[in-house]
């Protein structure tokens, strides 16, 4: 039948439960990423394994055929360990802005590659664009040049690391096919080891503001995840953390880069720092820079009182282009034009707040994006949110709104009040980092 | 989140295995008809669909939602009862040509919609096509003046019958998402019923030379097309019949136009009128025709005995712009070039002659396509062919290969040569028809 029907051969294999072989998986990643494979042919095959499920040892081919799409990016020039982070995203989750300076300041390099908010969550590209002048697209000489100069780098994904990811995710994100382990794994890999990393920490959340709902599920990630990039050689750990109430006090762009400015001075909320610790730690640990979780802990402190992790950010910032003098004093960031404090009308515990109905709020805003091609407000979102366990009295401020009409600040004051549950007794604290998985 | 993300919604929910409703289907539809739904879209409900299954009354809304998609042929003015045939296709299946004239010829219209060939067998079209000047793509109008006229026509789909069908099948078709029942069901049927048919009767192969390999695979479509049938109000039956060896002596196109012109002259081999009969048999019965099988089948014989099912194809050549001349004088019909017998090598009963085998050298000499936009060449092929339980001596000719060239016919024979078994003792005859599905 010739290669011409190749595209078929391999779809009707997975569609029949079949385990596809390396060559397969190759073929498959070479057609998206040369264009031989129709994307309606792309998108079956991504349904069948959907469907179907992926082999440890097929997850690993497609990742290894991903992350060789494109090219690899020489950090040899770069002295020390490089070690990344990834979050699959959640509401308030503004970690890397601060972490990946603080590990920077324990002498670690951070190569970061980030990507845009889609659906509910604000991007980590989209936070720091909201700092004048930043960019977020650097080639990769620029993105070697910058690491080699100050071990520090928070971009987005450029045409070069991993093209097949770029394309398979764009059709999965249009196809329902995104919720699936094996693409999951293979999508997060091949982007993160594309920068030439030596080591990896997955901050895998679950709850009713991430994209896992469910522990089991995320647990499931993590362990398919971490058995995949240890099998290709990247020692790799993952944080299960709990994403029911917003991370932090603050969602939205600007707003988030100013809680994160906020982390680096020490002045960060109670639970985002715990997961910041949980998570860069890891990173220390794994990057050889800390002997035991008590030592990495010391360090990253150590590197917030000591001004320089706040001095990484700053020349972070500088070297992308953006604005230095944000690191000093946030009111460089965008402003919205209007602020409304939500009161409570009720005294008692905050029992809940609801992460998903935050985010719809900080969405209805103009913070986030539904389609990948639409612009987003940086001013807009919420800041100085309660949190679940926290008394509050009649009158006092629950968030304050930061919107662009007095008519959008009402609506998001209206969904955020639905999100907020006041009650008479103290809710149950429950654990934010859940447990690490090796 | 608006229309936008509705074809993710709906895929999300098959994909899930939920149960479609009406306007999910309805939109899924529409989509592949004005394009508002991407083929990548497409395919993956597709495939979720495949993987997933349906129930009866989603196939039923598929169905109609297909049938919808286009115009439906008014043939009011057409005052018999209106019955067509519909066959998955097998090698050396001509049934068509020569069923629906001897059917005309009983007072029943018949305004049958055929497909091209693709795979493994010959379609109806190409071989009618073999027959100098005969068009079969006629306009909605040009069709109902000669189903008017003469109560019988032979033709292919047309952009206006079931246009939902025509871009789904292409799909199907490069995507592996062929084989599934429901998908099956929608697609003959929207073509089918879209020509406003009374009565149909379906003819589902099995075996070695069929797309359905296994007999119980075949049952299950009969009945689910049935059923789908019935409950949208066509009275439908469904005739399963054996597919091991070729159906007659003749597989190609020509070669196949000049034994069905046998059949009308009551010269046609035995298993092909058994299959005829069967067939048309249950075509009478529905359309009150005949009032029992006996009756039906001395129907039959009687349009073969007058000459009058000649008469109806010779019409029926005739008004779609073809040589009436064929219908007396095969020699009409191209001719290939070179025509080789193959000669038995042993003495004794043919136990087997592979229909894929056969199928494999006629493709091989350029009578069927592997790409639909590839030509055909209509002379080549075989015909002369031995069947299953004949006695053959050393020298006997097994069959006489038609080809372009003498390279050719000598690969066509090797290849003919092992599907073609003789052993020593008569082999176990087995049924043509096996059971009619009501």
């Amino acid at each position: 039948m010739g290669t011409l029907h190749f595209p078929q051969q391999v779809i009707r294999r997975k569609r029949d439960g079949l385990e596809l072989s390396r060559a397969e998986i190759e073929a498959f990643v070479r057609g998206a990423t040369d264009g031989s494979w129709a994307d309606y042919q792309l998108s079956a095959l991504l349904m069948a394994i959907f469907l179907r499920g992926m082999t440890p040892s097929e997850t690993v081919f497609l990742t290894e055929a991903m992350l060789k799409s494109g090219s690899i990016a020489d950090l040899s020039g770069v002295r020390m360990v490089k070690a990344d982070k990834h979050s699959r995203g959640g509401v308030g989750d503004k970690v890397s802005l601060h972490l990946a300076p603080m590990v920077a300041a324990c002498g670690v390099a951070v190569p970061m590659v980030s990507g845009r908010g889609l659906g509910h969550t604000c991007g980590t590209l989209d936070k720091l664009e909201s700092i004048p002048g930043l960019r977020v697209s650097l080639s990769i000489p620029e993105f070697r040049a910058q690491m080699e100069r100050i071990g520090l780098c928070l971009i987005g994904q450029t045409a070069e690391l991993a093209p097949a990811d770029r394309k398979l995710y764009a059709l999965r994100d249009v196809t329902a096919t995104v919720e699936c382990i094996p693409l999951i794994c293979a999508s997060i890999l091949s982007k993160k080891l594309a920068t030439g990393i030596d080591v990896l920490v997955l901050d895998v959340k679950f709850g009713r503001g991430a994209f896992m709902k469910d522990k089991e599920a995320a647990l499931e990630l993590a362990v398919a995840i971490t058995k995949v990039a240890n099998a290709m050689g990247t020692p790799t750990r993952a944080v299960l953390t709990a994403m029911d109430e917003p991370l932090g006090r603050a969602v939205g762009n600007a707003l988030e880069v100013a809680e994160s400015i906020l982390c680096l001075g020490g002045a960060g909320p109670r639970d985002l720092m715990e997961v910041t610790y949980a998570i860069g730690g890891e990173m220390l640990l794994l990057a050889g820079a800390a002997h035991d979780r008590t030592h990495a802990r010391a360090r990253l402190e150590r590197s917030l009182e000591s001004g320089l992790a706040l001095v990484k950010f700053r020349e972070m910032v500088e070297a992308q282009g953006g604005d230095p003098r944000v690191a000093g004093d946030p009111s460089f960031l965008p402003r919205a034009r209007f602020r409304r404090p939500l009161q409570s009308v009720a005294r008692g515990f905050v029992t809940r707040v609801d992460a998903l109905g935050v985010a719809y709020a900080v969405q209805h805003l103009g913070a986030g994006r539904s389609r990948a091609d639409q612009p987003v407000d940086h001013a807009v979102g919420v800041d100085g949110l309660v949190k679940v366990g926290e008394l509050v009295t009649v009158g006092q401020s629950l968030c304050t709104i930061h919107a662009s009409s007095d008519g959008a600040a009402r609506e998001a004051m209206e969904i955020i009040s639905t999100a907020i549950e006041i009650g008479e007794t103290a809710p149950v604290a429950t654990r934010l980092v859940d447990r690490i998985v090796d």
